[in-house]
């Protein structure tokens, strides 16, 4: 009883702040927000999990069977955008996972955001995953395109140009932190911009091929150890402390 | 590329197959159920693996992390009748799952299918099942309840009476069948007969707590190996061939 109080305390504050940052969101996109937030925070998250973290495009498919691995989680949520993540990251990280996938800004591209925003949010996000997790490698995604010729989305009609900036400003930002970029968006555009025809029937989602071509993108991150795939600029261990040798006392061993 | 113009002709039938059944689904439902079916056909099932199949109230969970379990596969899509399940089971009959969970008939129950129509639709997945996949362990679970206070759906006003015969019928037909029946609608009904308020936001899908519930109730079935829990009415192995003694031959052995 008092567990489902707690909860119930959570997904009223949850409810309160996707409110707050998203407005445009519709009733029932925040009542499935909450449904799915609120059962994360019933699935620990263990150090040798793979997240993968994300709005409708992670959502709509089935992670640890696509990608073979038993450790790796499904953490996404229909309609999410950045700020979304960052609210909902706390169970996430109390878990220390070994690695984080992450995809997301289209829906913050929906709601009006420019692309330097989209890379403010995200490297706001990064920053918070070091600082909680600082053994967790953190793999950030770009944006795919999308193609209103499919399917008409009012809130994302010539807004190509914006996941390009977003993406460029995500890919600065990962670099600046150190942290793995992969750029999915070549392999679902056609020549004109869009997310090809053969990959989606909404123009936003994929079906289930786009997902195949998704997953060999990543697979050699998803299987890699931590020590090999480690990227170069992210310390490898602690630094150990540097002292001249001059000033170093007698018992110090190198 | 071949594999891909195979993938959109399955899309294709599987609109029209949807389309014909249920004509009240609208095109964005019919999109997303198309994208996840595609999403299925890509995800082998093997003869160890439980399968989850339903509609939304299957689809919103990561059962293998709720069940603490790896086999556990998820085929639940958002919106999908009993009808739905039958067409797109090939993917799952053809890898022998070890167990089946069905969950459906609330999407029919809206769609204005009265309780007997629903036992018979239920049975003749349960038929299929069976013939398909003769030493697969089927667990036919009950509807659960609604609550149309906590959200109006138009389609299932004054509708409550149709899951009570519903849930009838099928355990009706999980017994001619010798399934196992799994009535969950004791433990979600409050004393209005609805959906207890504290469970959902929406008054038809589950919070979180909820499926800690829905666990508990199933967890028994999931880890039981398959002699144990074998229903009462299922043959364990193929009878031995009865004949009267004075017609055997001399080398039969008893």
């Amino acid at each position: 009883m008092k567990r489902t109080i707690l909860l119930l305390i959570t997904a009223i504050a949850a409810v309160t702040a996707v409110q707050a940052q998203a407005p445009e969101r519709t009733a029932n996109q925040d009542k499935y927000y909450v449904r799915r937030a609120t059962h994360f925070d019933d699935l620990p998250v263990h150090h040798r999990d793979i997240i993968m973290l994300g709005n409708s495009l992670t959502d709509g498919a089935e992670w640890n069977e696509l990608l073979g691995d038993p450790n790796v989680k499904n953490r996404g949520i229909i309609g999410d955008i950045i700020q979304g993540l960052y609210e909902r990251m706390e169970p996430i990280l109390k878990g220390q996972p070994r690695k984080i996938f992450i995809l997301s800004g289209v829906n913050d591209v929906s709601h009006g955001v420019d692309g330097d925003s989209i890379g403010r949010a995200m490297e706001k996000l990064i920053v918070l995953i070091k600082e909680r997790c600082p053994r967790t490698e953190i793999y950030l995604q770009s944006m795919l395109p999308f193609n209103t010729d499919v399917q008409m989305w009012k809130l994302l009609k010539d807004r190509e140009q914006v996941v390009i900036d977003g993406n460029r400003a995500m890919e600065e930002a990962a670099k600046r932190q150190g942290v793995t970029w992969i750029n999915l968006y070549p392999l679902f555009v056609d020549k004109n911009g869009k997310l090809r025809e053969d990959l989606t029937n909404d123009g936003l989602h994929l079906l289930g091929p786009g997902y195949l071509i998704w997953r060999d993108a990543i697979i050699k991150y998803v299987k890699s150890s931590n020590k090999h795939m480690r990227p170069h600029n992210y310390p490898a261990s602690p630094r150990r402390h540097f002292m001249p040798h001059h000033k170093r006392p007698r018992h110090f061993k190198h």
